[in-house]
């Protein structure tokens, strides 16, 4: 993919955050990356989206070192580097405030894995992350962030679940590509809304079993996947 | 009908699906059958519903047996076929995860009777399987899940009561004919969001009457119908 | 108001509360009346919501008289009959199905005035009905049902409280003419979904002060109503 | 500002409470001030928003003397005078029925600080107003309401905290411009909505920590902001 390809598509994954209803003002941010190059580009700060264009996303290196100055990228930046350097396999990471994932990470419950809808998608439960202390939100806010999802990932792959819920703020969502990552942030609201509703009317609502989760993720994902046309 | 004419309406209800809000991504998969000429047609495996056509649609027999190879049916297919050989009445068949109706399936929940709505279309409670075993799971999976429903229609009438919650997993529904289905799917969704809320704010609230619902069911089914112009 | 008027503006009425998402299907019927003539239009039965026009709005007097018989009157039509002749100062009568009333209607909860949006409408708490007896409904279930609608108003003014919860069924709201009802009703289920909600969280929620309604529900009707710009 | 230009702004403000679901019916009113000139522009009374133009907006003094007496102010004008006479900075002020922000109002709680989304924009809870007393509403009912939005910002910064909840009323909004207040009022709602919910499915619920708090409000307010592309 040419550099213009991958800003066209970061671009288009951010439009396509807030068609589906999972951004609302400014609140959100997606980038990807090009492995081979080292080079991953990101929506800029607080620029409305109806005023996008591909040359607004900001082009840098997986130390944060901007290609040029004409605009200031994502204030969440720094996360997304912690991620694609801890994450080998990712090729794109979105943030969004969606409502009911956002909800699930105020109540710092973390979604279960409820049903086959679930299970489709995301191999086993979406965790929280722990709260950052005052320390790290004085000195290092924005890295850190990145840190405590690492943290919650210590014992599981983040190819397997790809989401998590940061604590007080609100999920962050990634994928082998763009496409994924985008699929996958519209799935999760979709999980944490089913998950809230079933947990409210029955608060000790059970996971659907592990030969059950084992049954529907490996249908769609893997070497043995036998979902689809090919 | 003819055979295209069933792949039409078969396409038809599963776009329905979509456009009634029922179905998210590919999650959904709606059949018809024409009992004369023992042939149902299915929706695709993944394709995307705005790229459907009805020759994607697949044709087979009762036994699952295709008629030509250039599409995979649905990967629910089976599910379809138990419920076809079981349910000699219906005409069509119709899986969503249509957002209410599956979180009363993650909560393991019965839709109650719990208003004339229910009654105008349902005879009773809309009951939920029993979980697979990690055995059927693993052996026989989609065929399995047919089989739990129709041992949750042991003592009930598949036509009184056309639909069900498949624990953990979400609603299969049906009807006489394929229009009949897309309606009872619609109707469910609908039942299943006010079954939740009133549940929610009133654990114990009970069933209508079953005065109340004989009165309201066999006002629209049956010899004795009295609604609308006919 | 000529008799084609009347069959006019109660088609609108029964559009409105489709495109207001009150109704679905073809769950719900207006009617309006012509006290004068002492003759009244009602949707007819089971006709789909984007084929009617005017002219199957049937005609029929206090008694239900119809005046022609090209189409079957809504089957609900003994119920707008009843609340006719009881509340003389009423002008339309609209049936719902809408989602959040429906839900109260089942639980058998009354919607408490909790806010002052409620207090602008309905002066005092919407009841519900009793629950009907198996021998009214088995006998006479659509005029009974107007019976206990008006045993509710026994000591309340129907034009003070324009709405009522029939038990395990739904709303039936009414107003001096039928842009009023349209009104009432699109008010009653944003009042009773505020009510469902703020009484989900704290179950104890106490109604505004007597003070308090007074002060909003006079400001809008009475002679000394401040309220627009007459 | 001229003073078309004022009411051109107003007029704006007041369609946006509509098109982002704020407002139902005409419940709701904008006013914006020009503080050089001592003239405020506000919503005329019960006029339907599609007929607004800005030459109904209302022009009026500090005191409420109107300059012409074309069209009646909204009848909630005393509260906003109240709160501009007291708040300073503020240059307008929105009233609003939004849903979730009039149920925490109803249900008396105040929405609390549970994530980021809330400290962008809010720093620390919204409070709830005590009740009005029945001589208060009996006597001085609009202004006493401002007087209870003063009193309840008593020991907080209304721009650092621009919303409130008037108990058993709704929320009022307001903003150093009209921009500005169009935006808070659409961001509590959404917050207002994620509270709700959280607090449902976990009363005990608790709001970041301070320094969190103190790191999303800070980054978007005041000397040191980082946010965005200036």
């Amino acid at each position: 993919m040419t550099l213009d390809a991958l800003k066209a598509a970061v671009l288009k994954a951010n439009l396509a955050t807030v068609r589906n209803g999972l951004v609302k003002a400014t609140f959100g941010n997606a980038s990807g990356i090009d492995r081979a190059e080292g080079v991953l580009a990101i929506k800029p700060s607080g620029v409305p989206y109806d005023e996008m264009t591909p040359d607004h996303m900001v082009l840098c290196d997986l130390e944060g070192r901007v290609r040029d100055n004409r605009f200031r990228p994502s204030s969440d930046l720094e996360t997304h580097l912690v991620l694609y350097r801890a994450f080998e396999g990712i090729g794109a990471v979105i943030h969004t405030h969606s409502t009911y994932a956002t909800i699930m990470a105020q109540a710092q419950r973390p979604i279960l894995p409820l049903g086959t809808t679930h299970a489709d998608y995301f191999y086993g439960d979406i965790p929280v992350t722990r709260q950052l202390t005052s320390e790290e939100i004085e000195t290092r806010y924005v890295a850190a962030t990145g840190d405590v999802i690492v943290e919650a990932f210590a014992d599981r792959d983040p190819l397997e679940v790809p989401a998590v819920l940061v604590a007080g703020h609100g999920p962050f969502v990634w994928g082998r590509d763009i496409d994924e990552a985008v699929l996958n942030a519209t799935i999760l609201e979709e999980v944490a809304k089913m998950a809230w509703h079933a947990q409210t009317l029955v608060p000790s609502v059970a996971p659907i079993s592990q030969s059950l989760l084992d049954r529907h993720y490996t249908r769609k994902h893997g070497a043995t996947a036998t979902y689809g046309q090919n």
